[in-house]
């Protein structure tokens, strides 16, 4: 794009300095956007969608990641399938709605009719000699943890995906997310690059000052704060929250809830840290007063003062699950400057609105929280197109995990367009 | 625009395979966007406007292909000339109305003015070394077939309109589309490339599900379709239409007007086809009821009962006429997803509406129909923005005037292609 | 761009004859848009704003050129600083408002906190090893020019500055625009590229006919116009113009203020001209009576009947001072065919709205006449987008600014892309 002076992606990417923020056109160019879309987005496992969404055979939900469009579809044998959106006929997208119920995926266009299972039944006019089993739905690959929905759009997806599973399933077991239903559901857009929302996400640096809902029941201390020797001011503080720390352990421990930190947020494909942690107060829950927002409690849980564990995975997408509801969320690209955060909160499947929960209660903290970050990932991104930007340091104590997160991706991008430099694309324009 | 793996539009063109829908870049690349505007809008004959739209001298219309804006006017002796919108000294639009009556043409920024036949006839604080004649307005190619409008952007237009004219002169004569009036005349703004909108135009594959309306008065049997010999649930159908249309072949040739189907679609420049069709039930017209939307027929036609004489031309138009009244369409490309379809319905220039005929009657089916295939033309661009988009079959039977339609596209790019690879263009950037 | 025959800017620019409008590119590609935003408004001294709004300590404005944005306050030592918007952590853009009141420049992120100087002088979690003094708010160059300010975001910024300020100091000196405050300031959008904005500020061939409220005060023979010895139609009206301009000399003579016209406005990067013209009958102000729109004159002024002071400077305003108000414009580019045009009226700090003067009253002229030029500018667009434009010849009697302006800007881009050719750009991509 330069008229001069032009630094190729793989020259932004060698010189990247760790402990600092990247470079501009990272968050700003057309040119890495669509990289990011084929080499990150494209290649890697994203969280899209939860089983509570598609409780029952036929029902299904779409989901679009750039201008690729994906079924994620309950078969009639109860497993998650995912294909392509895309009739194999001249194209059409078939299923135009974000949710809906299905016999059979017919396309409106000419009819052209496939099981849940992707195979082509029905297509007219095309003659003797047509072979439908040729034109079956593309599949996506599709895996379910714990009933959290990752897709790949890759053929061959990261293998390490199963490490994820391993280590990640008796954390999240206790939930029981599969037997959830979505209580609310909100898309917001950030007017910033999608790294932007994920750095903004990764740190608790801002929390303080901005997140007035938010730090009711957030220890700052919690996401990756690293202490300080040298600040003698937050000592007091810090040895508070050990001790509060120490209770909940005890009660994590009693509760059989496995809580010790994994983090494993790169030198691998599919990174993913996890932790729980000690909420503030009555020590129950992200609400404005700290106790469960949904009386029947998720799983067969029966100790509200779990505090809450916090999951969160590469390249896109963080959840907290408590005692009573769960909160996930996912950040799809939309454009350079633009990123879709789609936020579920989850509660017991059998729990009934305005009896166990009300949605506004239920939502306040996320809902404020979310507009909150929104505002300073816009502000960031119209910060970082000045030409005056230059990468600016990483706190040592508060930003380790954004440090974590672009190394993960310099890591994924690099390597990726080393491998790939030789192949040919799929598509040339 | 590829990082890599880049195929050029020449590559493209040269593997397509016939039988097939274009790569996905045809429809998406801004390149080929480009390509399409240069190549094809701006060197073939363009369906823009009818003389009923200016019957005196002075009117005009407007017409805009990508950035050109053109003059159509009627001139001082009451001939049709086209001229460039663009004043000679700086350069302003100089009409910006869509369509209007002038004595003279007059730039609103400095008042040059220029006469009917382009001449500049004021230019002041010129001097005197300035020469008027070297500054007309720029003179665009404009044919009239039988009122039907046509315009071409090259200096050198094709040739072969003159074999166009020739043949289908006799066909349009009996409906006398210059002694017509505009009833109704409605945009619509269709969420695709141009191709999807003329590949939509040209089956009916998709007719029976989506056209409730249009299916009233017509023979899906019509569009192209080629029976299946192996297809014998429908030998009693096409029995039954073959009957209707002798029906109509003896009612056609006692009255005088030519029916046979020509097909030119491609092999030239000017690629056209028609053919009248039978209308079903009453016979008479594209109305709800299949009966004449206007009591006053067209020109000197005493019987209602003619069905349709349909007439489509490549790149970008399609005609229906009956008895009385005719439907004009042009597709005109404004962005790689996004194209301009522009519908006019004619009737005789001294009916008289609410007496002679009603719009709203008169407009039923097309606006239905006009709306039902920007939807499907809209999911169609979706399907093929997706990479997991592939060419698919069409269907022998159904789809062969679309594959007419890519190979006079393919072959008309591929030709301009090859021989403009050596000259320069008219614009650098 | 394109795709064959590409030209080259610095081509464009060889081959641009004299006395002539520029070709398409310069109106219309995104290549050269990027180019005059990088080697024109980041290489130059442009106009952004007066000192009267931000009269007070603490005082701020934010400006915007391109994707840079830049805070100009009022320091603690009660002078203008200027700074990049963006602060040195990660770069978020810290002062959002168009403009306000700050104690110290407070990022919203993560609240680093700036002195009016832009020190650095907190950022909390940093660390021992932090050194604050690396990081400070970057500078930008300002200066006044009697209350006129002009930043050049360049780090060695034109020196020539000085000559136009000692130049022009004296013809603003008895106007006092340090002394004023913004009555009204009114934001425009044009619809054309930067250039035919300032191409149609440049000259008056079209003032007569598009401009009814501008004319009543104005000579259409102030702005540049070269009489025509063959057009001796206005040899009549031209005498009784030197006529009125002789009474207005022997009182500018009489009042002390300078008039004789500077015309600096190519050969040099900080182009400017200026000359003090006749008003039309009450002679006054530009106002619908010509009469003084405030009771309260300019600075120390006793004399109403001044004519106008217009001041203009490339690369992008125009002022015109009277004895009781002044109004400043200026032209920032937003996209190839956009432009944002900020005007301001100004009159004595002292002055009272209502009392005074009327806010209708005073911005009556220049409300109405930008936007007549608004779509004077936006027809010029859209005709130099058409393929079918050419570039067309300037009037040598009415449009010799016209000409100015773009040698200037041909003469000053040529000089920038020889300078740099074998720089290295600030951003890649």
């Amino acid at each position: 794009m330069a008229r001069d002076g032009a630094v190729s992606v793989e020259e932004l990417l060698a010189r990247r300095e760790p402990g600092r923020s990247l470079e501009a056109p990272f968050y700003t160019s057309r040119e890495v956007f669509d990289l990011d879309m084929k080499l990150i987005f494209h290649r890697h496992w994203i969280f899209v969608a939860v089983e509570a969404e598609i409780p029952e055979a036929g029902d299904y939900v779409t989901v679009e990641i750039g201008t690729t469009s994906v079924i994620v579809v309950r078969d009639d044998d109860m497993n998650v399938a995912a294909f392509h959106n895309v009739c194999r006929h001249r194209g059409a997208r078939m299923l135009t709605e974000p949710s809906g119920v299905v016999g059979k995926i017919v396309c409106p266009y000419h009819q052209w009719t496939y099981e849940l299972d992707g195979s082509l039944i029905h297509a007219e006019h095309m003659g003797a000699g047509f072979d439908r089993t040729c034109h079956s739905l593309k599949r996506v690959n599709v895996r379910s943890l714990a009933g959290l929905l990752y897709i790949c759009l890759a053929d061959e997806p990261p293998a390490d995906f199963d490490a994820l599973a391993e280590a990640m399933t008796p954390y999240l077991a206790p939930h029981r997310l599969a037997e959830t239903k979505v209580a609310a559901s909100i898309d917001l857009i950030e007017e910033g690059n999608w790294k932007l929302t994920m750095e903004n996400n990764r740190e608790c640096y801002h929390c303080a000052t901005n997140h007035p809902e938010l730090t009711v029941s957030l220890f700052e201390y919690g996401f990756g704060f690293a202490p300080d020797d040298a600040d003698t001011d937050r000592a007091a503080a810090m040895e508070a929250y050990e001790r509060i720390c120490a209770e909940f352990e005890t009660r994590w421990t009693r509760e059989g809830v496995p809580f010790a930190e994994i983090d494993r947020l790169h030198g691998c494909a599919t990174g993913f840290r996890t932790q729980r942690l000690a909420i503030d107060r009555a020590g129950e829950s992200q609400t404005m007063d700290t106790r469960s927002a949904c009386k029947r409690l998720l799983g067969s849980l029966s100790e509200p003062r779990l505090g809450g564990l916090s999951f969160w995975t590469q390249p896109n997408a963080w959840h907290h699950l408590m005692a009573d509801h769960a909160v996930t969320f996912s950040a799809i690209p939309l454009s350079p400057d633009r990123t879709l955060v789609r936020t579920r909160w989850l509660v017991h499947r059998d729990a009934v609105e305005g009896v166990d929960y009300d949605v506004d209660n239920l939502t306040e903290v996320w809902r404020n929280t979310n507009e909150q970050d929104a505002a300073l990932v816009a502000i960031g991104q119209k910060g970082v197109s000045s030409p005056a930007y230059v990468p600016g340091p990483y706190s040592p104590y508060t930003e380790g995990l954004v440090e974590k997160f672009c190394a993960w991706y310099v890591e994924r991008l690099s390597s990726a367009l080393s491998s790939t430099s030789a192949e040919t694309a799929p598509r040339a324009l």
